[in-house]
């Protein structure tokens, strides 16, 4: 493995709201996924992060989640599958409209919260997610999370994927990730944390909470950028993938 | 004058919401206006107008508006140049993506309500608008009202732009409209509006209550589509503009 | 049976949009259910019709559903208790506060669709909302759908109940209604509707789609108002109760 | 003087999202005025920390303001003097039933960002204001800006007043605030803050950035919530006063 992407979720503000701290995850990813105004965000924080990462030569990419702020996009609301084509597609634009008019280039699409969970779980939400970005534009990355119905369903269209594993997240034997309700489901500790996603990438394989091996291409580690210690644990986790000597670059040419 | 484009917003719904007969206007007019989520709209309705607009052959545009769905962006609200830029490249981008998805293609923008009229009064309102549309996509053509502030945005700019006029409103002596809550804003009389458009069309001038003739390059004739006669209003327009032998095309190849 | 009320749901427009036809219900209803700025509704609604209800003797009511505009309230939105709880609490009180500031009185509380329907058929999201009317006012009487969970919960709080039939749903055996989705959901016909809720009404019990009848106490009929033929149907319900010599009365004391 | 106020603005968050350290802000303050859900807030916000004040001892109050998220009340909104008055009374209703759901009692009302600044300068704002808590509850207390337009409107509505003075902002010789967009609007020093605190509550007086004194009787010191060092200045202010010998107490019994 020459190299791995290390990508965060970015511009979960809205208005004069914040959540993470934005300027200092930059300093660390390769990747960021910015909210496109309907789970968070909002024109002007997505116009200043697109910016602020093609600056640094962070590749782009568009978040989109449910029509759902108050809830952060994280319930799992009643959809048509056309309805759900329909918000991304929303979304993919006015994303790539904001990228270009910040002087970069959206490069990829991921799907937050609970949308996304759904779409790894389920071929009736992840085909109209592939869908609407084979109509959209086929030039876009689909970053799934590895091994899930979203990989699939991406295959299937002909997307280029990209796929990803959670830093800091309980993995079950499924290859779905553990609840957040359930003991597990996130791992706290930076360091415990970082060995794993370190031994996931050299092996090639998801490391489940019950020590199984799930094999998988690995494009990129996904670090939160929204818990107290958000920063402080994607830091790690770079550092001992470098001291690995892995190198960290976007899983995309920019 | 060969040919003229005969213009209405549409898709101004929401949800369950409903303004206007979009259907009933789709039969008459050349282009449509399509409100992008803000002040009206969702992606459902979106991309519904611009599969069957599409398929008649009528030339799709973005209509964007401020973001305020419960004054129907009729509301003069605070924002600066910056925020005005990515309001309107934001619409302009999840517009042309559902056009995308919808198998048609995006080919102009209109400003809607409030964020309208401000432009064609003043450059601090219009050149962000127009500044916009260059950064996002060239290619589209902009919609201005005929002699305003918008219309020297755009061409200083270097946007295609396309002049309209409405068939049902007065017009001052300076080109702007009559404020809406003032005597004489809005023709009530179908076959007064129809006869005082084909004027301006002929003349090539804005009529204003005066009587002035205001001299200008006119490539559409607005009609409304969410008032209680607009249909009724919008056919004896048409009629009275093919009886005069001019033909009703888009302003622009589709 | 000495009178019955008529009700039905009013206010459901937001900003410029409207659905039904307010006015033309308030000539024919004896209560109204007025929607509180969740799902529907926004102040100017709220405190245009509790006065215009309030003027004709009409009883008011709070109309509390999902926050969920673009859903209109129909789909059903993941939600604890505790939250079912305040989303109550605060809508009741919203429109408590309009209806005395229109110079009227709000009278009791009836539950808007997903939420209703999901507390005609469970415990769980029934008694959350009994317990927020009683914290809040228990001297709201709450309308609740006749033989319903709502109606079990309601009593175990001690709360003041009304009971409604529906005079154009299809009701299945178990006393709840056909899903919308299902044949036989909404009765179309004005004469069978009306014939139907008087029956229900004379033999107080609701009739089921096989002809069934489950005995239950009926206080009010409820008419729909955001139907096309909706202001048909509730003359010919009205008139068809008054020829049966029942008199339209609101269920409480105004 | 025997004792003062000292109030804050809480509850400021919306969904997952946060403003300022309620928790910390609830160990200085006496009073608080709480967002209700149109410029920050939502159902779930309200009831938890009208719980938490009330069982400090602390009072509570509505904290209304423009229905602005993405805003955060502070823009100039469009508004009728009539939809004021409803947005007051709406806001007032939502407030004051979660605050009895939560086992407490609301005592008072406090405008919020443009729309209180609006309503210190013009009667025309200021005016509907004090109609709608008269019209809504005559028992609640209008914390307002002293020697303002809202306190001369709220006299003339027989209201009780309570008459605050800000600890961090700067004041123009006509007694209203500094623009945020000047210089010395805000005082960022603590010990600043705090002296001229005490200095204005011991001679009864506004002391402007000229140095000269505005005779005003003064009820509460406001404090914010919201800045970074907001927590910290609110300590020094609430030592200094008490160092002065003044007790801190709510400025009505709760």
């Amino acid at each position: 493995m020459a190299s791995v992407d290390l990508n965060c979720d970015c511009g979960e503000g809205f208005g004069s709201y914040r959540i993470g701290d934005d300027a200092a995850m930059l300093e660390i990813v390769t990747s960021v996924n910015v909210a496109c105004g309907f789970h968070a965000g909002d024109p002007e924080i997505m116009a200043k992060i697109f910016a602020a990462a093609s600056a640094r030569g962070i590749a782009i990419g568009a978040h989109p989640g449910f029509a759902d702020l108050w809830g952060f996009g994280r319930r799992r609301m009643p959809c048509t599958a056309g309805e759900i084509e329909r918000l991304v597609a929303y979304q993919i634009g006015a994303a790539s409209a904001l990228a270009t008019y910040a002087g970069a280039r959206l490069g990829h699409v991921k799907i937050h919260g609970s949308l996304g969970n759904m779409a790894a779980e389920d071929d009736v939400i992840a085909q109209p997610i592939a869908r609407a970005i084979k109509a959209v534009d086929q030039g876009l990355v689909l970053l799934v999370p590895a091994a899930t119905k979203l990989e699939t369903a991406g295959l299937a269209q002909g997307l280029t994927l990209a796929r990803e594993i959670f830093a800091d997240r309980g993995y079950m034997d499924s290859g779905l990730l553990v609840e957040r309700s359930c003991p597990g489901a996130v791992l706290q500790d930076a360091e415990e944390a970082a060995n794993r996603a370190l031994a996931m990438v050299l092996e090639g394989a998801i490391v489940t909470t019950t020590g199984k091996r799930l094999k998988t291409r690995i494009d990129s580690v996904c670090v939160h950028g929204d818990s107290p210690n958000a920063v402080a644990m994607a830091r790690v986790v770079r550092a001992r993938l470098e001291q690995a000597g892995i190198a960290l670059a976007p899983f995309r040419p920019i």
